[in-house]
């Protein structure tokens, strides 16, 4: 059984030959797979080594001696070549390519437990779509098919309309009936038959919803079966994707991302609403997310060379308001209670009709949506993850803007929207940024020393903090001990890193000579206290839907998470802060963009378009915020990792063994 | 059975209470309709009073005694007091309303032959819908209709969008299901809903092509079941007809015409094929005419004080030529051989995207074409006349721009279009004209004096000669001799009426004195030949469609007429040129402007506008220049009948009794 369109197996770092990398003098020996950079192995392995750049290669801090081996290194720029004689080397500049002993230098063991006995746990990295093995399943069978048919030229004993030689040849050729026509189709028609000499290829819509009529959605000159292209497309608050199909060859070519262009107009949903109700306010808006669709995609397009005509349709999911606000209709309601959204189905509109640059004859199939705030970008991530024809219990999860969860199976789908807020986005938080270049991604805290370790995306010099990167922050903070359980910092530590600023006590991870901006990069009681209302959010989110039908924690089979987690989400870290259950580590996987991955499935899948309204149908909404006991579960989990430890037994577990 | 959807028993001229007329010296009693014109009564009795400016009350010499009884008049012009107080009367200026004895007076018996001894036969009038009929025998079902809904209000215990409350509530309420909705509806969705506290009106399309689905078409504040109205459109090459259709009551509430804005470039549909071609040709073509369909919508509406948003929708019937350049579809490929249109059958469109002033929620419904010159005009037709649904065999004829029949009955149809030309719309006669004000319309010659008795439409000073006039005015020609089966003028006759003209012989039917213009009024021997040319492509068409069955004309059950024929069709004259084939009078019915009553039809009946497309594809289309036998037959039709007499045995007869 199929129960995920996702490659779960390759979720896992896993993939690729791996190498045996030994940390001297631990004696410790890790396994990475071929590629790897060293300051991350390191981290992974548990070893703290100072490292205040994030990978830069700046601040100098991570050296180590290269005993047997070799590696793959950038040019130093902060060793002498002496040192590069004796085998020194920056952890961060390096990348494993053999197996390797390397040994921890010992100014850097004159920082007390170097080795952190933390255990790093499971990364997970979002999982690719597996076409291959969709093909295999037979589920590899896109709605938008090409069929080739050589027509009779017209002639005196056969005169017939152009439209019905068209129709009669379909019947003959390839046994379809009843097609529901385009109007602008037959604009073009007679020239189009007849610039081969009646040798024509029909794109054809086999997903019209709820009848089993195909619809003829375009009419090309001779043979084009070969070139059939579509677009999958993620509208979010913050950032629009879209990927590049090859229908023909079952691939995704490409994918590009810009800002949403409505970010001018408020950063999350309720502004935009509130943006949406001035003057001309709502065309302003559906205007601005339009015109970033069309950069996206004519820059997905140019790079891959590919002609705009040869796109045959575009789907696309988002959240209810995003919808709402792309297509042009009033999402006024969405914000007062009692939220109700005015569509969550929206049949197809002509891309032409939104303002898209794309050919008359595409159309857009949007992923419907639940309610206010569950919308099509989740039922999207369901989708993907192929929950709703699981036998097992899955809670699904996505952080983003907001926060939703799914909790069901097969037989039943619940799910609620959690008014986490934006702050693993980075919203809400200071120096929180989106996971791009410079944002810290993985960090680790010497216990003793106070002192970091960390990673940027793109090992560039730091900028802020993404999702991921505050996650795996604020559980060294707390393992430390540094941050107590009410997410206070302690007052009594003697380093210069945590000191008192405009937003009470902060914790400097860079400092201002190695950040890219100059300026000190910190976090705060106050960013903190976001962290903590948003994963507490999620948590009270989780119990509350498993109450409402009778079940545990403990009954949940598998998470799948979705999200905007940057490349990978340390799952150890994220349960360590209360945000994940505490369950088993394999039952996690890593969706990524769920919203962009169902998109992308549904041009993949006919059976998928077609389901994608009974699935949403499916899920039943909670308001959470008027289901009893929610504001008690919340109150109950601002609290690291929560105020009940036998919700978190493992956490409790190591946290006392660290201290102990 | 129900074979026809128009009143055929309305067509002859027998409603209204009937008085009756004593004409002497000659004690000829007729019986004709309260409110019948005096002279119009005279004519139809046979009787000959001279009568030249068309009915206007300008030349005098129509005047009668009043001997008993009272006649309406209008205040005579041309009459002294003392003549008036004698009983002199003008019959023209006289309307019927008791019985009467009005005598001929001496002066207008000194022209022999008062009575012409002509069979004037039975006049056809178009025949109304009869909807009160079609209710009766459950056809008035129209396929657009409105529902009204009482919504249960949004609250926090069911807060599902808008658009699932509105199919809840049609599914509940009416039973309705699987709606196919229109995205531009969904923008307003939210707020009609809630500008009467959620009760709402839907109206819903029911013959979605091949879908049982019904479709959202429009939604609306509060109940507004009573409030539906429809346009139905005939787009004619010369004429824009429309109707305006009351849906909640089943009325036509009235209708306008105007010039095709296209007429500026081209009179035929070949005209306006060459202008589609030239750069930029098909937009100003498909612009023009959409701007004649705006006015005339507009004025429509004006004067019904109607807002254009209580329009549902809007059916349309035109040739095929001028269906594909309202769509904006090129129609070259028409002109050319071997002939093809590209598209027979439309999908529904929005009626803004081709440049309409119509509300968004308007779609236009187009009745589907047969071949490139057999076109919707006379689908709708056959359709309205129900020859496809009637076991009789059926000749239906239409007479406009060109000559198109259709023979067939239930189990079969074949059609043809005859190059007949636009004779009898008046093309290619120097005075010819449509049926407007100031047409000659009736018209009997003195067969002694060769002098004319006339009426105009309007009775107006005449203008021109419309098709009714025409084969009336012919007819009169050939019966009274003065002009010989070949169709050459007798040149032995001595009247000033018969003289040579530009155009070789001619003849003098109003003097400039009595015209509009206050120039002559002529029909000349070109103008005979053209109009002989038509009526033997027609006739010519019938047998070779006949032939092609293996049937004779004697088979043909009923003859239905339709076209530009003015007010009225003497079956008698038409006959008598061999327009019409000579067959027993009462089988003949004329159903006027076909095109338009089939288009009004499709929107009161949704079986005639789900069975439309399949009335199409029932009629086998003859491409006569391209069947053998045509040629033979259009040459041998070239004459008064017809050269061979054995197909007109009673116009035969009845020349020899006059002759003999």
């Amino acid at each position: 059984m199929i129960t995920c369109f996702v490659n779960k197996s390759k979720g896992f770092l896993s993939e690729g030959m791996s190498k045996k990398i030994i940390f001297k003098p631990y004696d410790l020996t890790i396994e990475v797979p071929e590629g790897e950079n060293l300051l991350h192995a390191a981290m992974t392995a548990g070893i703290h080594i100072n490292a205040s750049c994030g990978g830069a290669g700046v601040c100098g801090k991570c050296r180590i001696l290269l005993e047997e081996g070799s590696l793959e290194c950038q040019p130093a720029t902060v060793l002498t070549q002496e040192e590069w004689d004796l085998g020194y080397r920056q952890a961060c500049q390096c990348t494993v390519t053999t197996d390797v002993v390397v040994r921890i230098p010992p100014e850097s063991l004159l920082d007390k437990k170097t080795i952190t006995r933390r255990r790093t746990g499971v990364s997970l990295r979002p999982a690719p779509i597996d076409v291959a093995a969709l093909k295999e399943e037979g589920l590899y069978d896109p709605a938008f098919q090409k069929k080739y048919l050589e027509l009779p030229p017209a002639s005196l004993s056969d005169n017939i309309c152009d439209l019905s030689r068209l129709e009669t040849g379909l019947h003959r050729q390839h046994r379809l009936d009843n097609l529901t026509l385009d109007f602008l189709l037959v604009r073009k028609l007679a020239k189009v038959m007849r610039q081969e000499d009646f040798r024509v290829t029909a794109t054809l819509d086999f997903a019209q919803r709820r009848s089993r009529n195909p619809r003829l959605v375009n009419i090309e000159p001779g043979d084009t079966t070969h070139k059939h292209f579509a677009l999958a497309v993620d509208i979010g608050t913050t950032t629009v994707w879209a990927q590049l199909l090859d229908l023909a060859k079952g691939e995704i070519i490409g994918q590009a991302a810009d800002y949403n262009g409505q970010m001018s107009y408020g950063d999350d949903v309720i502004s935009r609403i509130i943006y949406s109700q001035k003057e001309g306010g709502l065309k302003t808006l559906q205007k601005a997310v339009v015109t970033t669709l069309n950069n996206v995609i004519r820059r997905l397009l140019k790079q891959h060379k590919l002609p705009v005509e040869e796109v045959s349709h575009l789907t696309l999911a988002g959240n209810t308001t995003m919808t709402h606000l792309f297509y042009g209709i009033d999402p006024k309601y969405i914000r007062l209670a009692p939220y109700t959204p005015t569509a969550c189905h929206i049949p197809p509109v002509r891309a032409r009709h939104l303002g898209l640059d794309l050919p008359e004859h595409v159309f857009i199939y949007a992923v419907s949506s639940v309610s206010s705030y569950v919308g099509g970008d989740i039922v999207a991530g369901v989708l993907a993850s192929g929950i709703y024809k699981d036998p097992k219990l899955t809670l699904y999860i996505d952080i983003g803007t907001n926060g939703e969860i799914v909790i069901g199976n097969q037989e039943w789908l619940a799910c609620a929207a959690c008014s986490a807020g934006p702050a693993f986005e980075g919203g809400g938080i200071r120096f929180g940024m989106r996971a791009s270049r410079g944002a810290v991604e993985e960090a680790s805290i010497n216990p003793d020393t106070a002192e970091p370790m960390f990673m940027t995306i793109g090992m560039a010099k730091p900028k802020g903090i993404c999702g991921s990167g505050l996650i795996n922050l604020l559980a060294a903070l707390m393992e430390t001990g540094i941050v107590l359980p009410n997410g206070k910092f302690r007052d009594d530590l003697d380093s210069p890193r945590i000191r008192r600023g405009p937003d009470g006590l902060e914790y400097v991870l860079a400092w201002g000579s190695e950040t890219e901006s100059g300026e000190d990069l910190t976090i705060s009681e106050v960013d903190i206290e976001n962290l903590m209302r948003a994963k507490g959010a999620m948590f009270a989110g989780y119990l509350t839907l498993l109450d409402s039908v009778g079940l545990k924690l403990q009954d949940i089979e598998q998470v799948i998470l979705a999200g905007a987690f940057g490349n990978f989400i340390n799952i150890e870290n994220a349960i360590a802060i209360g945000l994940m259950p505490d369950l088993p580590r394999e039952r996690f996987q890593f969706v990524g963009n769920g919203s962009l991955t169902g998109a992308t499935l549904l041009a993949f899948s006919r059976e998928l378009l077609e389901e994608e309204r009974r699935v949403a149908d499916m899920m039943t909404n909670f308001e959470l915020s008027e289901t009893p006991g929610f504001m008690d579960k919340y109150i109950a989990a601002l609290f690291l990792p929560h105020t009940q430890e036998e919700y978190f037994p493992t956490v409790t577990e190591r946290l006392r063994a660290l201290r102990g």
